[in-house]
């Protein structure tokens, strides 16, 4: 099977499990329920589930112990985008090519819709054992997640050095891609070391990804290194990431394809 | 020992805790959780946790058992206060007569403290069963706290009649006090029918401390029924949350003592 059509079941799995999490669009009071579905189906790639299902399978596990948490990450994954796209935000209205929700709906519903999503997060991911729970909260909390939104917005519009790229790159993006292969590997039941190795390549990963997501839509990243240096460092982060997986051996096939996938892509 | 000084001990237990989990002031980056710490340290009652801790020792646990999730329920009742009051929502400039979170800092940083607040409830409760953690994030989804706040807003400044006021205060109040006592009485490993107990209880008594808030603050209640139907009915839903305690027998003075407390405060 290519690739392309392993994703794709994947992505069905996933696609298929949020279905059943996300309350029915009929349900009362309707809005909040249309305004969820709106944003977690409007064409994402669902990389960072796929990379726990992965991470999950190269240490030996049940894939049915990680699809929870996996779509709790996506879930928390999507409330990020709806309230970043905020006017007191990023202020972005559209995403995806389509409207951002608060265009969609409006204000209000944009940021009940994102807490209800991050709400939801840990409703799906309620059955999986603490350390999978804190992983997932520490990833997206003013440790990770958070904090990288917070810097981002507080230099919004001044120069930003090297070390402060970095600092935004690894906490907004590269920390829950990091989250996402430790969950996998717990919810496998792997060592440690097994786990710690997850870590560092879904880190190193998350820095090449948002990197190559700066050169594709001219973020910061090109604009500050050049787009020469901003390809090399992302080759080089992608590099780093399959390295950092020697301690799960053989069965890291679909993970080390999913690097050269990160790179690949055209959007 | 009076209520009132078993009532300032216990929301000392709960401060210390909220304090231990909420990051320093001082660690970077400082200004989202200097915003953390000005709205939840800034005179709650404590009344959500003290109801959690109450309902566990009225079965017979142990409090400690209870207290991370208690801490969480407040957490949540915190960001959900922030969030409310945004322009986009409630639009409230100010919160127990100090400046709301978005005056004394920025739109941005409101709606991010309110996010990491209820990301840090999880992580605060992430070592709970995941039959408190379900009933945590079910009371505060769209089924619960956020459902009340959508109608709230939506039928915001048009003529609601009973039966909306009725959906709207069981849903934004009511439905966390009753998780409150839930989690409480699943924390002691109490059976069903207590657990169920504590519920109804929570709920009447939610009822009843939204019916007085609105009361105190000139809000929907008074407005549509009048006030002395109002007290009436305030009354009423102590006196059924009163009666609902019957499954829990002798133990349950404390919480027959809080019903009396909220129906007495004056803020």
């Amino acid at each position: 099977m290519s690739l392309e059509s392993h994703l794709k079941n994947l992505r069905s799995i996933i696609d298929k499990k949020l279905d059943e999490y996300l309350p029915r669009a009929m349900a009362y009071p309707e809005v909040i329920h249309r305004a969820m579905r709106y944003s977690v189906f409007s064409g994402g790639k669902r990389l960072r589930p796929i990379l726990a299902i992965e991470s999950c399978r190269a240490c030996g596990g049940n894939i049915a112990k990680v699809v929870p948490a996996a779509c709790a990450i996506e879930l928390i994954h999507t409330y990020s985008l709806v309230h970043d796209d905020l006017p007191a935000m990023d202020d972005d209205d559209t995403r995806r090519g389509k409207p951002a929700l608060h265009k969609k709906y409006n204000e209000a519903i944009a940021i009940l819709a994102g807490d209800a999503l991050l709400t939801l997060a840990f409703f799906a991911a309620a059955g999986s054992s603490s350390k999978i729970l804190e992983e997932l909260a520490g990833a997206s909390g003013t440790k990770g997640m958070i904090a990288g939104q917070v810097v981002d917005l507080e230099f919004a519009g001044k120069k930003k050095d090297k070390k402060l790229i970095h600092y935004i790159n690894t906490h907004k993006t590269a920390r829950l891609f990091e989250a996402s292969c430790r969950i996998g590997g717990l919810a496998a039941g792997a060592r440690k070391d097994k786990v710690d190795a997850l870590g560092r390549f879904g880190r190193a990963l998350g820095v090449s990804f948002q990197i190559v997501d700066d050169i594709l839509d001219g973020g910061d990243y090109p604009k500050t290194f050049g787009r020469q240096r901003a390809k090399a460092d992302a080759l080089d982060f992608a590099r780093k990431a399959k390295n950092a997986l020697q301690p799960i051996g053989k069965s890291s096939g679909a993970l080390l394809g999913l690097v050269d996938y990160s790179l690949r892509r055209t959007k």
